[in-house]
């Protein structure tokens, strides 16, 4: 296929458009991980990539999976990939520009001659909604998915192994039918950013250095419920006044720190009635931070300032923990290749952290990996106005284009 | 009746205990306005009233009256009065304290020559749970009961009026059979303190010099919600973090002025999930203060607060009143008397404003009202463990006691 009158941009644009018409819920994009509107996208996908002549392939995990070869047997593999599935009322790009963006550079390469192949793997599973917990495919082709996530259930109380049953797949194959080739030398996700930063600096694209570590609590302050018009001031133990005093505290520590981002997002008071003084609120912290040794240090400190905001109320606070992880460096060499190749054509890349977990995060510590981030209008994600700009996209192209012209396998 | 071996403070304690066992919920004590728990609960108050030898009747709001005549055709008439019904898994002693320990006083007189008659209202209505609004005793007997509260609904759907049938009263009635003996030259209502302050001073009693003014209003901060991972610090508008400021702000200005009580009992956060930054937060405030003009000056400093932890962080904020309530002032000279009584009894009562609404709010306009507080132990109120000792039943006895004995009818 060539470039048409539309730009390889706006058909990229246009192709993501048409995947979020495939949906589970009418009037917005829903697609969860074996849908119905799964089996849809993978048609829709599978006729673009067989149209591009590639090999197409669904394996045991529900990812869709394209090779383009070389010619040359055994040779060496690039890998693209992302994810396919949706948040509830999703936008059109998250996900799905990897997919169909590497599929554009895939068309706009065809009559190259490379030292190698290429696999373009659509994973089906990365938001964690479906079977609440995220990642699934990316573990799958990294053999990490356990017989414990495979027993998991839906809302319906069908497990994973039943939906992949259901959908025509067998589970018992996943290891030999989802492994990545054994040769892959370099793996590159391409991912909206999903976050505000590429368009506060005026920049185009980003070029990920590492996915940050991350701590996840829940902290319980326990006071005393009270009447709000008969308890004066001094005598009161307010859980929610303490709990506020330490959401005020996290948001000064974390501006600190310009590698820091701590959030209080979730907050549950008791009895949480207007006239009544707060006896109990339980309180979310999310911390991440490229360094995980800085990460500690500033989830140990944000402990110590909700018991010094607890004990001057006479209120007692409690954190548990319910999820540490560490910070994921993507490949040193892939990445600046990557931030070169988007010099070469005629781009000023920032580097960034991720903020956010990706199925890169997954990969990178089994083959050479790397991620470009593309700006995100108004930083806006996992919602239906989700955005990207021709101009990026085709950067995004640009740059693609440029590394893979000049990635050279390992002799 | 004359005093038994058991003390009149024991058997004062003892019958709010027998009257907490008539119960709409087997195992706790809930007893909404007409409920079959009321009609138990007038069964047992009119036997003792009878044995008192007291008239009882019920008026057509559902109010359980019982009369004391001195003998004097047309005397003019001291009342008591205080309430019956109760919040859902209530304890024992707010409101049927009020009744009972009138209704010992009562029996105390038994001989005594009086220039006055004594009407004892038990109040069937004062928590507002059954119809969502409060005090519809207090209004029906001040002829302050409207067509449009009668005509609200329970979460059945059935009408104040249809309530009023059904339990074999007359609405249409309720000006005529409700009103007060238009002599009436003074009232008093015995009430727990339900907060915390007697405890804290040592004392066992209180003279309430005012019911507080209340504000309440529902503030909305409007931000971003944005990932919270992907949304660097310096670029939020975090509506958490802006009312999390303000929470801490309205403490801190409270605990200031040792008469006004700043109460934010109510935050709601959307979306409220751990890894988003909040873009909304409904948050309530109540505030009370025994000055009208302090409490307005104390809203709109809040207000301003508000404004200013908003603009700070790119925030909007709105502000809705939903309730503006003046102070009650007491009878002065009746409250001077209460106070007096209370010291020839041997005790030292503080002076209090209630912050709590009670139904000598709703009578001080029409009649003389006083009002009484008891100590209540750990300031523990609408909870089963609700308490009062036999200590500060004694000394309020004593005191109404002394009240009614120096009390002179006007001339």
């Amino acid at each position: 296929m060539t470039t048409t009158p539309e730009t390889r941009a706006t058909r990229t644009i246009a192709r993501c458009r048409d995947l979020a018409r495939l949906t589970e819920v009418p009037g917005e994009t829903t697609r969860l991980f074996l849908s119905e509107a799964t089996r849809d996208a993978h048609g829709l996908i599978r006729m673009w990539m067989t149209l591009a002549n590639l090999e197409t392939r669904t394996d045991d995990a529900g990812n869709l999976r394209a090779l383009r070869r070389c010619g040359t047997p055994n040779a060496p593999t690039l890998l693209f990939f992302s994810h396919i599935d949706t948040v509830p009322n999703a936008g059109a790009f998250d996900g799905p520009l990897g997919v169909i963006l590497a599929l554009t550079v895939i068309e706009e390469i065809a009559t190259a001659q490379l030292p190698f192949d290429i696999e373009l793997i659509a994973f089906s599973e990365e938001e964690g909604v479906r079977f609440s917990f995220p990642f699934l495919s990316s573990k799958a082709v990294t053999g990490q998915l356990t017989p414990e996530e495979l027993a998991k259930e839906d809302a319906n109380g069908i497990t994973v192994a039943q939906a992949l049953t259901n959908f025509g797949l067998n589970p018992a194959n996943i290891a030999t039918s989802c492994a990545l080739p054994a040769n892959t030398f370099a793996a590159l996700e391409v991912h909206i950013e999903q976050g505000p930063v590429l368009e506060a600096e005026g920049r185009e694209l980003a070029v990920v250095d590492s996915i940050v570590g991350q701590s996840r609590l829940t902290l319980t302050f326990t006071g005393h419920a009270n009447h709000a018009g008969a308890t004066p001031m001094h005598l009161r133990h307010d859980a929610l006044a303490a709990a506020a005093h330490w959401i005020s505290d996290v948001e000064r520590f974390a501006l600190d720190d310009k590698q820091l981002v701590a959030t209080v997002g979730r907050v549950e008071v008791q009895p949480n009635a207007g006239n009544v003084v707060p006896g109990t609120v339980r309180a979310s912290l999310d911390v991440r931070h490229p360094s995980d040794d800085d990460r500690h240090a500033a989830v140990a400190m944000l402990l110590t300032k909700a018991e010094l905001a607890a004990q001057h109320r006479g209120v007692h606070v409690q954190a548990e923990i319910q999820l540490q992880q560490k910070a994921v460096p993507m490949d040193h060499n892939l990445t600046a290749q990557l931030a070169e190749a988007a010099e070469r054509a005629g781009y000023n890349p920032l580097r960034l952290f991720s903020g956010a977990g990706h199925d890169a995060m997954i990969l990178a510590p089994h083959v050479p990996t790397a991620m470009l981030f593309l700006r995100s209008p108004g930083g806006l994600s996992h919602h239906p106005d989700e955005s990207v700009s021709e101009e990026d996209v085709e950067a995004a192209i640009a740059t693609t284009l440029a590394f893979v012209a000049a990635l050279q396998p390992p002799q």
